[in-house]
C-alpha cells in the first residue's frame, strides 16, 4: 500500500557522499538513504542515480511517486540558484557551467530547486533546527573548508551574482599563511580542519611534548587527534583549540558587525565534532571582538540541531515555499 | 507665487552641521540650506530649528508648505528606523532613547522617516548617484569614522535589531592598535582620519624626513596634510596612503566575500577628499585580497557622485517610496 499525501524529494550532494530523502510539508523526514558517490561523477550520471534511488526509496517506503511535488537539491558547489547552473564544484569535478537543475529535472520528471549546501543548511536549521524563529540567520560551515549561508528575512541572501557567503575567504590575519584561493590569512587557512592539523604538525616539528605525537605514529595528523588530545587536557592541543576559536571569533565578529544577525548556527565536521571544546571559546572570542559599537545583546551562537538532515530539510523548504507561493 | 506640486522635505543631521532641502519625486533638489548645529543640542530643539527652517526655506523658494508630503531625516546616529528611535548618537550628545521621528513629526506636523546617515547616503547614491542600477550596493563612509549602509534588492538592510553596517568595527589586524570601541585592530582604528594622522605623527616622532613636518609646524597633524604631501611625492606620506588603502582593501574584500555586492560607493571626508590618491590603490588592494573564490567580475568600486546631497536624496527616497507604496 502506498500513501498519496504530497511530499518533497530532496538530495544533498556532497563531495563524496549523497543523502536523499522525502520530506512532508510539516518538515518530517519520511525516509532517507545515504550512499557514496562513484567516480567518474558526471552531472548526468549523478542525476540519473539520484532519480533511480528516489523511485526505489519511494517504493520501499510506501510513498506514491505521483505524490512527489518537486525536487530540492543541495549541492557542495558555487551555483546560480535562479538559473540552476553550477559555477564551480571543486569537490565534484569539472561541473562548471552544468545546468544541473535542468539535468535533474530531466532525470526525475519533476521541477527542481537547486541550492548551495550552506544556504540549504541555513534554511533547514531556520525551519526545523537550532535557528527556529530567526529571520536573520547565518549558517556557518566549519569543516575541511569554511563557508556561510546567509538568511535575510528568512530568505537566502545570494548577492548580485549569487556568490555571497564566502566567509572562509575573509581575511582575519593580513600577514597570515597562504590560502588555496591565492590570498593570505583567510579564515579557512587558519581555522578549517587542515589548518588545525598543520598547526599540530608545526608543534610536533618544534619538538613540543604532546599526546598528538603518539596518536600520529604513522606521521599523519588530523584535526580529530587534536580534539581528542585536548579532551585529555593536552596543553599543545588546547592551545591549538583556543587559537582556532580566536580566529573563528574574529571572523564571526566581523560578520556580526556587518549583518547584525539574530542567530549564528555552526555546522560542518569541525564545529559539530568539537562543539564541546570550541563553542564556549568561540562565544568568548566573539564577545571580546565586538566592542561597544557592535550589538550582541540577545544574539545566539549555537551548534546546528539537525546534523546531516539540515541540507535535506532546507532543500525541502524551497520546494514547499515554491508550492505555497504558487498556491497563494 | 508658490508652486503646489508635491515635494519631500529632507534633512541630514550630522555631528556639527545640518543640511536641509526639498526634493521632488524625480530626485531634483529644489532648494537646500546648510547651517551649524548650536549647543546644547537637545533633540526637541534640533527638531524645532529644522521645522522652522523648513518653513522659511519653503517660503523663500516659493514652495507651498501644504504640498510637502513628508519628512525624510538622515541622522549621524545608530537608530531603530522602524520605531524612529535613536540608539546612540555620540556626536550629537545624550540622544539615547529619543523618539526623534515622533519629535520631528510633532515639530513639523508631517509624517517622518528616520534613517542612519550611511544608509540614507546608500539610498541616495543608488537612486541618483554613482550606484544607479545597482540593487545590491554598499555605501562606505571613510571620514573621522568608518561605517557602511547596505542595500539588498534596493532596500536598506538593517539586520535583526537595526544595527547592521558597523563596517568600521570589523577587525582587519587582530593585534592592531586599540579602537575607541574596546576592540583591537578595527578598520576604523587603522584607516579613518585620526588613524592616518596618528601614523604621520609616528613617522615624525621617528625623525623621518617628510614635508608633513613643516605643515604641522604647530604640532597638530591631520589627514589633509598627509594627502597634500603625498600629492607632492612625499615618500612618508605616500607610504601612509598605501597602508591606508591596504587596510581598506582588506575590509572591503571581506565585505565583498560575504555580500557579493554589485557596487561599492565610497563617501565621507577622507574618501572624497583623497579619491585621487586612494581609489586606485584601494581597487588594487581589493583585487589582491579577493582570491579565486571571491567573485569580483564586473563589480565596481567608485566614489559617490552626489557629495553632500547623498543623504538628503536618500532621505527623500524613503518619503517617496512610502508615498508610492501607499498609493499602490
Amino acid at each position: 500500500m502506498t500513501a498519496a499525501f504530497p511530499c518533497a524529494a530532496c538530495c544533498d550532494i556532497g563531495g563524496t557522499k549523497v543523502l536523499i530523502g522525502f520530506v512532508d510539508q510539516a518538515g518530517n523526514v519520511l525516509a532517507r538513504e545515504r550512499y557514496l558517490l562513484r567516480a567518474p561523477r558526471e552531472p548526468a550520471e549523478v542525476a540519473a542515480e539520484v532519480a533511480a534511488r528516489f523511485r526505489r526509496l519511494a517504493g520501499q517506503t510506501g510513498l506514491a511517486w505521483e505524490a512527489v511535488i518537486g525536487v530540492g537539491c543541495s549541492v557542495a558547489a558555487m551555483l546560480d540558484a535562479e538559473k540552476g547552473v553550477i559555477f564551480s564544484a571543486p569537490n565534484l569535478g569539472p561541473w562548471q557551467g552544468a545546468p544541473f537543475a535542468a539535468i535533474l529535472r530531466e532525470a526525475t520528471g519533476l521541477p527542481v530547486w537547486l541550492e548551495m549546501d550552506a544556504q540549504a543548511a541555513a534554511l533547514g536549521e531556520a525551519w526545523k533546527g537550532a535557528g527556529v524563529g530567526a529571520e536573520h540567520l547565518v549558517y556557518v560551515v566549519v569543516g575541511t573548508g569554511i563557508g556561510a549561508g546567509i538568511l535575510v528575512h528568512g530568505r537566502v541572501y545570494r548577492g548580485w551574482r549569487g556568490t555571497a557567503g564566502e566567509f572562509g575567504h575573509t581575511t582575519v590575519e593580513p600577514d597570515g599563511p597562504p590560502c588555496n584561493c591565492g590570498n593570505f590569512g583567510c579564515l579557512e587557512a587558519l581555522a578549517a580542519g587542515p589548518a588545525i592539523a598543520r598547526r599540530a604538525e608545526g608543534a610536533l616539528r618544534q619538538g613540543r611534548p604532546t599526546a598528538i605525537r603518539d596518536m600520529a605514529a604513522d606521521g599523519a595528523v588530523d584535526a580529530r587527534m587534536v580534539f581528542d588530545a585536548a579532551r585529555h587536557g593536552d596543553e599543545v592541543a588546547l592551545e591549538i583549540v583556543h587559537k582556532t576559536a580566536d580566529y573563528l571569533g574574529v571572523g564571526l565578529a566581523n560578520l556580526i558587525a556587518l549583518l547584525n544577525p539574530e542567530a549564528i548556527v555552526l555546522g560542518g565536521g569541525i564545529a559539530r565534532g568539537a562543539a564541546d571544546l570550541l563553542l564556549e571559546p568561540i562565544r568568548k572570542a566573539v564577545a571580546r571582538r565586538c566592542g561597544s559599537w557592535v550589538d550582541l545583546q540577545g544574539m545566539r551562537i549555537v551548534v546546528g540541531a539537525l546534523g546531516d538532515d539540515a541540507g535535506l530539510l532546507g532543500a525541502a523548504r524551497q520546494v514547499w515555499e515554491a508550492a505555497s507561493s504558487e498556491a497563494g
